[in-house]
């Protein structure tokens, strides 16, 4: 079993960016890597993480029960917690639930937004419950932000979240100030079960009382399903420098009095920044790709800002090859975007020999991003009115009664 | 001016205990006792907490000031922050108004109902808006108490507030988590300005999340009657343990992004334990006056329980007198029980000569507070179905709209 102990890392991101690097690749150089949820540097050796983490390798057995994706299929998401559980509840028709959310601080990027497209399949082919948090309020404590902008890009995030095409039946968005009635009472619940030395331990030591409070907040995202359907498998896609969030539910989770089951995880590798390795977020130097970008400006940020694994001149290219390890034009094409793996693989062994050069390798990754966009964007631009079109998508008044406090009786 | 930086104490209880000691008595003794929230101990120096805490003894001028009412005029209420500023407004017909709750974590005493009656008062005769928050998250985060046992403290105690007699017009009554969808936004918007360390060292290391945070939603509910009418002179009547909490909110108050008045206070003494000095709470030995306690039972607990200032045998007590500042009989008559001042001052007078026995001193309390309590009584029996009596007293839709987020614009 694992060791759920809570003892190693920071605040605040959201379940927000799992992510890639190739499967064969092996980053590995020894210790020389920082892996928390408030950063990560050096390369990240993703075998190490999980031995420190206590989670476990997906097998091919698993890879192959979940619903084909290529991001499974590719080991983008390569790790577990309880992941057979869930899959047991999906088989069997039962009760199972997605949670991933995002913390609204700007607009979405290319990083934030695969996971979310991963849950929807998951939903399509096994009647997965999606839940989706977005902490307004974690925002406002972590980050210099106002809550007009807050506010500005939650809106935004919010119509990226629906032109996904989630089922309004086995989804809920819950925004916490938003959802304060049901949320805020539900981490008072919670609030009890985490001592602050867990959160200085955890998280480092918080700059305000909303960061104390926020990992009880975030545990509650993490049990809703089961708060709202009652007890069942939960899985947590998320990138795996944010499983302490995860190992601080499961301690939570595991106290007698919830009657829940500690919620699983799914374990994903980073979507580089176009500039290379390390996340992908708006505090890279290079641009992040925004879902709005059309194809002209994906294709410019792509040309102009990704790095690249090719030689310096084309001839040395052809002679000796590029190293499609540390291509971002190749990752993003192996993460997501190419789902053909046996084109894939040819585009890796192409790019080896040389004989597909950076800049043909980054035109096929801009036409394939550019085209997932340019979908998303137009379902995006289809949304109506915010409030009508995320109404479906909140907890119903039933459901609200039932999480709510009973103090009138 | 007054210094306000909030440095030294404790977690916790809600503005609830406010309270009595004759005036006239020094229990000064040097530096034997303590004063936090959480804890006191020894026998207090009004005084000196007075230079503790930075506040200022209320002067003739400003006890004439306000409506007359007999815990101003025999200085229950002894010392305050900004009472001039809320006392010009009242003059002034303008916006002001008191902000006074309580921790609902078992029946309302004797000794939390009384700064209700002067709230009551202060509204009747200056148009006070009156705030009440029910702190019911923080009666979780701080004792053993399951939330059944705190949602039935809760009915219980706003059955005893609504019977106070509030003007609906003027009247909120917020309970933290049945209001969240308010509470739980306007606290995380103060959150951020109230520091880890600022909560450690006015209230001890919190045992839990909860207890980090709660201070930022003690803050929100000294702020709320601002956060819906703009910027006016506020009072938060108060025992003197809780000033702390006062301190936080001024120090948030001061911070430039929040449009407001740092809330005043109204400081008073306790009112003590029937077995002596201290403060009425279920934590003493001797059983506490409770509103629902009949005639029969107030007299029998009197009668039993009071600690007498008077001499062990009759003899004795005729020929040295009794020591009324240690009676709690007369204590009771002197904070609230016995309206006339001059009836008040007999009584000490016969005691102290030994004309008054203690028998005689407690059938006199025992009757008055009977009394009290059984026209309270009668407006509480004579409330309907909680919820619908409760509903004018809640805030507005409109109110909840101008204090919630506004995500969807």
């Amino acid at each position: 079993m694992h060791d759920d102990s809570a003892t190693d890392a920071p605040h605040t991101e959201q379940p927000t960016d799992p992510a890639s690097n190739p499967d064969e690749i092996d980053e590995t150089d020894g210790d020389d890597f920082t892996v928390t949820p408030y950063d990560v540097a050096g390369t990240v050796d993703y075998d190490r993480l999980l031995e420190q983490f206590g989670a476990d390798r997906l097998t091919d057995e698993q890879v192959a029960r979940f619903p084909d994706h290529p991001m499974l299929r590719r080991r983008v998401f390569y790790a577990g917690r309880d992941a057979d559980r869930y899959l047991a509840a999906a088989e069997a028709g039962e009760t199972h639930s997605i949670v991933t959310g995002i913390g609204p601080s700007g607009p979405m990027h290319l990083g934030h937004v695969l996971v979310f497209y991963l849950a929807r399949r998951l939903q399509e082919e096994t009647g997965a419950h999606v839940y989706i948090p977005l902490s307004d309020d974690e925002k406002f404590y972590a980050k210099d932000l106002s809550f007009e902008e807050i506010e500005r890009a939650t809106r935004s995030n919010l119509r990226d979240l629906l032109a996904v095409g989630f089922d309004p039946e086995r989804t809920r968005i819950v925004v916490d100030r938003l959802d304060a009635d049901v949320v805020y009472p539900q981490a008072a619940r919670v609030a009890t079960d985490i001592t602050q030395s867990t959160v200085d331990a955890t998280y480092g030591d918080p700059d305000n009382v909303g960061l104390s409070f926020y990992p009880a907040v975030q545990a509650t995202h993490l049990l809703l399903p089961q708060l709202v359907h009652g007890r069942h498998p939960t899985l947590v896609p998320i990138a795996v420098d944010q499983d302490p969030h995860v190992r601080v539910c499961r301690d939570v989770a595991a106290k007698e009095r919830f009657d829940v089951d500690k919620p699983g995880a799914l374990l994903g590798k980073f979507l580089p920044a176009l500039d290379g390795p390390g996340k992908m977020s708006s505090s890279s130097d290079a641009p992040a790709i925004e879902l709005t970008d059309d194809r002209g400006t994906v294709r410019e940020k792509i040309m102009r800002h990704a790095h690249s694994g090719g030689r310096v001149d084309i001839d040395d290219h052809r002679e000796h090859g590029g190293d499609p390890s540390v291509d971002v034009a190749y990752q993003y094409l192996h993460t997501f975007f190419e789902p053909d793996d046996q084109r894939v693989e040819e585009l890796a062994t192409d790019y080896r020999s040389g004989e597909l050069l950076t800049g043909e390798l980054k035109e096929i990754a801009a036409e394939r991003i550019g085209a997932f966009l340019a979908e998303h964007r137009e379902r995006r631009d289809a949304l109506g009115d915010l409030e009508t079109e995320l109404d479906p998508y909140r907890l119903s008044e039933e459901e609200r009664t039932r999480l709510g406090p009973t103090v009138l009786g």
